[in-house]
């Protein structure tokens, strides 16, 4: 589902460079500290399993199982996604895990009309269709495949004047005020891009719109960016992006079972009581079809960032172009199939590793996501392979395949939901892959395994470059002049949501990471009839080398953690990240207030009405109200304890293993249970503001951006919404959540003294 | 000719905020300094002659003439330029003047044939043609009409591949460098912008192409901007810009008489010894004829910031598009015809106040450059009204219409060649306009001149909102947030070239202002012809109410220097500029040092190998040499030194004229003589490196920029040419120059005790 992975974007996505960790002076605590492996394990020993693993791993595997799993349509409730998850129970159950397919029925919209015409200035019928093409087999396989639609779209009827709204997020629509324009009773037609495509009805929406179009402008994602399809990878001019519009920054998952399992029997709300189903009719189309509608508008032309890549002249409107849309669907509750293999733990069954990857697909999902499925289930079946020597993991081994990640995390939700008991008090790290292609290994998560992800990604090499994954990433980001390219640890990003991780680390508090390679394949098939297995094989990683690759990443990340003496948990990382956000939201703080006077006096001045053109309609904006001064004392302390607790925790973790040997018996025990649950100390019962859902203090997909993290978030939202007493009421919940973890990890001091 | 001009660019162009004067503490001096105004008259009085002076204006007047002069096209060398030039001198001479018209013989070459056409992979042949439109009456004409062509560029017949340089400036080919892609042998394609076109053929010959196209993409210039004529103002696919590609940043002017008069007689270069002219064909073409070549391209897609707004991918080649240019010129002498009007001073007739605005156009030449030209003209009218009054200016007027400045400023040029040494002593101030639309008055000039300016600025209204022109250009800069928008002074933009204030500025070392209206006009007709009475009425300035505004502006300044009792110089503003140049300059050779530094550190990390795409060809940058540190105190100290006398000169003014009233007789005779050749102290006469008809030390046309001023010129380009001995050289040049400047507002406030 995550976009990103298919495009050749800056590598900002694969470090997180948006939440960089201030450049602390590396203490005592942190230079000497030992490393997550030398404190877990012998190394030399581990690294020989390790490479008796990688001996295990097989391309060939990769393709014949894309090719199989790819070659019908396979979205939940599709007959091919039950194959497909009985098709990945088997392999598990072959390779030596007790294996089973779990099932919930969840809802989901099919189409039944679709109709989008324009009946003013001129007429024109959307084609809403993909063509077949001569050089992609699968694209002419047209049983059980889904036609462009946005899931969880409302059913409607409506006919009215369009606007265009740019990427339809709240910013956007501060421009179309300054225009005077409105886009109540309107059509708004937006571009996809600049937040996840479930923001633009949304706010459309809430701007009284009665209809939403999102079209894929080549500018973001077609012929701007490269050759398209299939001469070359990039989105072609019919290729539609489906997707999910469902409210997912509300809470994700079925729309009908908040919070517990949609299994048999359980409590549903009724349809039109399900608040995170958009109000409004939505429509995704191809730049073809959305061409001749925004060549008939009129009105202001576009600002120049809110211009793509069609060879026309972008105008905002209203109209005169006007256009019928109705849309129908068929709403009906489906089963998702998840197939889930677990290998017990030989020491501690209870403490359970986690790697989850969806298998259904919009249509043949052959990069997303069934190139990340192959990657764990051929890490799975190396594994099975390490077993059959007679090794056995210390923890816990559980592989999963999600059904219907697609239409908003419905799959992995529901599983977390309904063992959320269970998950609370056994899961130590859940490690999600989803769609892979080439390049450089990306990495977000939890800021408490950094470190940990640092020495895994120092292990594995590039198949075709003679370097590390690590350095070849160091590489990429000193030459892209990233101020910590030099940082011992390359930061990871922090995790908004996306994809299946969303429910472990965002509602239970499960540290989680999201792995996979990109950067290095250009990508227009996301969501589209055109993400085949001959898409995926001529563009992304033709040999699968990359995608082998990533199973050794993962496969050393899940082995480092199932067999760890002591968990590879580290917070002296974490601290530098939370005090960058800190550092941020003052920034922003001071920024806002700042903007807030700035205008004010301009408005005063009358600078905005007179330094408008005289011949062009103009609204100035009105005066703001002012911005309180904020007291960031209590998380700045937090901060600052915390760090010494995190710091006082490494020296005493060397100190022990350097003098004593690696911590065994009760004392590694009760270690470990310490710290395979500090993350749950990131979290607050209440969650945040408007969406409880969302539990986590430290990071959530922000409630306008849909995929984007916020990080601080009830803090953050507070300033950008403008809740100034949400701001104080957060400041105090974050130094809470801060002060609890210092609490832990100071337990777990205690514990090696 | 200047383009910026005739699009609504941001403000940046009006107000010269690349190079902004550092935002000084004031000081006693400059804030209680009188006013330029108070100092040289009894306000009262004057703001009274210039009432009547604007009661003169009539916005018919422009209508009637332009309507006229943009009736034929009218190079130089065609019937209608010396009609125009003919038509003017009557006018001056009707108005009161002492009228004539001046001829030189310049040579500009004509095209005999064009031909270009796609040999490979397809056959594709450019049309070369701009269409009659219904819409516009002047469209259609033909007669004496010259086809799109690059004047100055060489006689050729090549064919060979194409490759696409992006914008063809030195930055460009470094990215091509990095590519493994080499010119040598190639025609490039360019597109118009990011520099002066003249540096495109320039570049692209030091790399060793043997031809240039030069288009205009839609990006720029074109629909991506906004609707294409005649629905909109903007380029139509099929427009072409026409202009010079003579090598101006060495000199300009005919390119046979470098540094004297082309008068009758006068000794010529060969034309194949004239170092000014392109040594390989140059043709510019429509983006109609553009895309199917762009579009035949392969090899690498082009990086981001070299993508166009057609509706392809834009491609770096080389090839296998193949094309073949065949380009043959008469290289003929035509005459210039400067008419010009002189108006005696009553008491100082060697004391000249100049204004000039050339009157050829490539085509009909509505908007370049008849909306200047008639603008002067109603000021020159409404002068001789005042004259007729019984009113003598005490300064010497005179009003020039300039020819052939389209191809490489030859009219003003020879001009002032011819007459150097007179106007070495002789001239005060030259005044440029050029074409003018709607919007804001933008000056650039002379830093000695930016008081006065503003106060000109803010004693005329707005035609449509109800403010002053200075208080309107502050709401603009207040609510770009420009850093400088309270300061008391707006900044006026230093001076590049692209316009007749060239010679007299760079050459003589004159001081110079060039005025004009813009930023709320739309424009895509420059230098096509579509540049026509139609365009400009219905979109640049429908009822010429701006062009009458800056008859107001520009008259007022001519007036006030014209009768100044103390001429309006002031020096505070000048170093304030100086000194944040000096700053920029400090900074920049810190960052060619850091930068340097770190490429030759990732060169020996390998990062940039590492980093690269392993399929792709990758030629990693080479090892820079070292960067000296360099001495700026000899600067530093003149720039004090240089505040210094500048503060003691205003305060010496203030007091005088506050305690004895406002100097007269010989003080003032001298004082004046001081004044008006302080801008010739900035001179040196061996100009420039590599160009010494450049003789200004503080501003020129930038060698590899052509239009784009570079401040301090030996200096910063010594810096961006890695010439480390020229920094050293010209640090010293312009420390001599500053104190040169001193020396003579030293003499200037002893006057004054």
């Amino acid at each position: 589902m995550n976009l990103r992975r298919f495009a050749t974007f800056a590598l900002i996505t694969l470090i997180g460079c948006t939440t960089p960790p201030s450049a602390t002076v590396p203490t005592e605590a942190t230079v000497n500290a030992i490393s997550t492996l030398d404190a877990a394990f012998d190394a030399e020993a581990q690294r020989k399993l390790e490479q008796q693993f990688d001996s295990y791993l097989n391309s060939e595997n990769l393709r014949d199982w894309m090719k199989h799993m790819s070659s019908r349509p396979h979205h939940v409730g599709s007959p091919w996604s039950k194959q497909n998850a009985e098709f990945a129970a088997a392999k598990f159950k072959e390779w030596g895990y007790e294996a089973k397919v779990e099932q919930f029925d969840v809802l989901l919209p099919i189409p039944k009309v679709r109709v989008l015409e324009m009946v003013a200035p001129e007429k024109f019928a959307a084609t809403l269709k993909e063509p077949v093409l001569e050089e992609d087999a699968s694209s002419g396989l047209r049983e059980d495949l889904l036609p462009g639609y946005n899931a969880f779209s409302a059913d409607g009827d409506v006919t009215a004047e369009l606007v265009y709204v740019n990427y339809g997020i709240p910013g956007d629509y501060e421009v179309l005020e300054r225009h005077g324009i409105d886009v109540e009773g309107k059509i708004v037609i937006a571009r996809y891009g600049g937040s996840w495509r479930g923001i633009k009805p949304k706010v459309a929406y809430e701007k009284g719109a009665i209809g939403c179009i999102i079209y894929s402008d080549p500018r973001d994602d077609g012929f701007f960016r490269g050759d398209v399809y299939p001469k070359g990878p990039y989105r072609m001019a019919h290729g539609v992006q489906r997707g999910s519009v469902v409210d997912m920054p509300m809470y994700p998952g079925d729309p009908l079972t908040p919070g517990y399992g949609a299994v048999d029997g359980a409590e549903r709300l009724d349809i039109e009581d399900a608040p995170t189903i958009m109000k409004i009719p939505v429509l995704p189309i191809s730049y073809a079809d959305a061409q001749p509608l925004l060549e008939a508008m009129e009105g202001p032309v576009a600002p120049d960032h809110w211009k793509g890549a069609l060879p026309i002249t972008y105008h905002i409107g209203p109209g005169p172009a006007k256009v019928h849309l109705r849309l129908e669907f068929e709403w009906k509750l489906r089963t998702a199939y998840n197939p889930v293999g677990r290998m017990e733990g030989s020491e501690f069954p209870d403490e359970w590793i986690m790697r989850g990857n969806h298998h259904d697909g919009w249509a043949f999902g052959a990069a997303d996501p069934i190139s990340g499925m192959v990657s764990l289930m051929e890490e799975a079946r190396a594994i099975g392979e390490l077993a059959k020597t007679g090794w056995r993991p210390k923890r816990t081994i559980i592989y999963a395949g999600w059904d219907a990640e697609e239409p908003g995390l419905l799959g992995s939700t529901e599983w977390v939901e309904h063992h959320k008991k269970e998950l609370d008090e056994k899961m130590v790290v859940y490690i999600n892959t989803d769609g892979t292609t080439r390049g450089f290994l990306g990495v977000g998560g939890s800021h408490t395994l950094e470190k940990f992800v640092n020495e895994v990604r120092s292990e594995v090499k590039d198949p075709l470059v003679n370097v590390s994954l690590q350095d070849r990433l160091r590489a990429r980001i000193r030459v892209d002049g990233n101020k910590y390219a030099e940082r011992e640890d390359i930061p990871i990003g922090a995790l908004g949501s996306g994809s299946d991780y969303t429910a472990f680390i965002h509602h239970v508090g499960i540290s989680s990471l999201n792995m996979g390679m990109s950067g290095e394949a250009g990508g227009g098939s996301y969501h589209s009839i055109y993400d085949t297995f001959d898409h995926y094989t001529r563009f992304m990683d033709p040999d699968f080398v990359y995608g082998v690759t990533l199973s050794k990443a993962t496969g050393r990340t899940t082995l480092r953690l199932a067999d760890a003496t002591v968990l590879p948990f580290r917070f002296t990382n974490f601290v530098d990240h939370v005090k960058v956000y800190v550092d941020q939201l003052k920034e922003m703080a001071k920024k806002v207030k700042e903007e807030t006077e700035r205008t004010n006096r301009l408005i005063e001045k009358n600078a905005y009405s007179l330094s408008a053109h005289p011949d062009r309609q103009y609204v100035p904006p009105v005066k703001l109200g002012s911005v309180p001064d904020f007291d960031f004392s209590p998380v700045d302390n937090a901060v600052s304890r915390l760090r010494t607790s995190a710091e006082k925790y490494e020296m005493a973790l060397t100190k022990s293993v350097t003098e004593n040997g690696r911590p065994a018996g009760a004392t590694a025990r009760n270690l470990n249970q310490i710290l395979m649950k500090v993350e749950r100390a990131m979290t607050r019962d209440d969650g945040l503001p408007r969406r409880p859902w969302f539990k986590h203090m430290i990071y959530a997909p922000g409630f306008y951006t849909g995929y984007g993290v916020k990080t601080l978030p009830g803090i953050r939202e507070g300033l950008e919404q403008r809740k100034w007493e949400e701001v104080n009421l957060f400041v105090g919940e974050v130094a809470a959540v801060l002060n609890r973890v210092a609490d832990e990890v100071d337990g777990a001091s205690l514990l090696l003294k």
